[in-house]
């Protein structure tokens, strides 16, 4: 497959930027799109994707099936795929959570889980960039093969490889779990805190909270034993932390905690 | 007294930047700084202050003392004002926490506590900037007269008007509970999460624990029963988000954090 064609199922932010990403990393092969007739016309018309239609239409043509949908739709489209695949052909995901898609998707002939931890506040293929994955971190749960493997490293993201629990239990800690603490918090202060004393502080520690439910259900659904696992260790770090104001030794947290905010931020 | 003296006593990024506000609002009365000498040069070259000297030289001159150090700071310097200060001076300050302050300042003829609500990563003169207070709330915790108040609607401030135990409540959930989420999930992580996974989300979320602990040694051991209440709320709110995983209610919680968050956010 000298010039393969792939196709995007959910052609929104994420579906959307790997298109522009692709043609911008100079893929001279086909890129068609699964997504409604609206979103098709607004993706071709960004130049994301060259064509669109059905899942029926597009798959049979594709080398490469890359499924950027919601986890829930993920799931579904995993259980229709089997009779529209051409022999050969890759399929790989952008869910967020990995245990539970590879686990169905285990029936396909050739898969491989995928997550770019890229994203950002505004949803759709109007927000789409071809930047989006450069310098990011793009999980994968094994070994697509050189090419796929080569292109993502052509769009800037930077490829790291973890098992599908690996991943789930990662992410509860590193994505999960300071979503629910910024949405835990901002529901604690409904009504004791306004305007008259929240500072930029306050303002960080509740930038997550401005997300939609709908962006997190399938997420929490999916990956509910690391998560609650995350959150009852934090439940143990905030009882020593209540210790430590009491009894001193938060000297020695900070100290640890700046030092772990440094290392995660971009050099 | 037509045109006040002011007297600034430390003359950090707050101290700095209100000399700078005053002047840039029109104040044309003598600006006099407290400081370590090498802080006063700095201060006289940015045009913070006009003068600078010691406690004893600057304090007899003042009509204003405005307290802008650390809080184990101006609880020592209160106690060395009485003697100096000129009959009728306004003696205020710029503290986190204002219990323990106004407490000790009960002794002092005219004192009035205050908070400016404001701030940024950057300490020292250096970072001192006219329009930090502007759009920004500026509490206090009595009445400092007519003139006094209406410098600090001219420099931008929004006067927010709590006595000293409202004070240290709000600010207990509003900017000392969030830095030590901040802390204690960074703490958390360390060791667990490293640049593979984490994203724009936990890097909004360990903002705050870059801070020093320097920065806040003195706003914990002054308002340990107020942040001990509000840790003890979390922990609470924290496990009704355990269970809510579990069965259900999470979708609301997520709408009514939302409302928080935006509600809080400069319109």
């Amino acid at each position: 497959m000298s010039t393969p064609v792939i196709a995007i199922a959910g052609v929104g932010l994420i579906g959307g930027s790997f298109g522009l990403a692709m043609r911008a990393a100079g893929f001279t092969g086909r890129l068609l799109g699964v997504s409604r007739p609206a979103t098709l016309e607004k993706a071709i018309a960004r130049g994301a994707i060259d064509a669109g239609g059905t899942l029926a239409e597009m798959i049979p043509q594709a080398d490469v099936v890359f499924l950027a949908q919601p986890i829930s739709v993920i799931l579904e489209t995993i259980g229709q795929l089997g009779p529209l695949l051409k022999p050969g052909a890759l399929v790989t995901d952008a869910g967020s959570t990995k245990r539970l898609i590879v686990e169905r998707a285990a029936g396909l002939p050739r898969f491989v889980g995928g997550h770019p931890m890229a994203g950002k506040e505004q949803q759709g293929v109007e927000s789409a960039e071809e930047g989006l994955f450069r310098g990011r971190p793009w999980i994968l749960t094994g070994d697509p093969g050189a090419e796929f493997t080569g292109w993502l490293e052509k769009i800037g993201a930077r490829i790291v490889r973890l098992t599908p629990e690996e991943h789930d239990a990662q992410v509860a800690l590193s994505s999960h779990l300071p979503q629910l603490l910024s949405t835990a918090l901002a529901s604690q202060l409904t009504g004791q805190v306004g305007t008259g004393t929240a500072g930029p502080g306050l303002e960080s520690m509740t930038r997550l909270a401005l997300s939609s439910h709908d962006l997190w259900r399938d997420i929490l659904a999916t990956n509910r034993p690391a998560i609650a696992a995350a959150l009852g260790q934090f439940a143990t770090v905030l009882d020593e932390v209540r210790g430590e104001l009491e009894h001193g030794g938060l000297d020695t947290r900070f100290v640890k905690a700046r030092e772990f905010a440094r290392s995660i931020r971009p050099k």
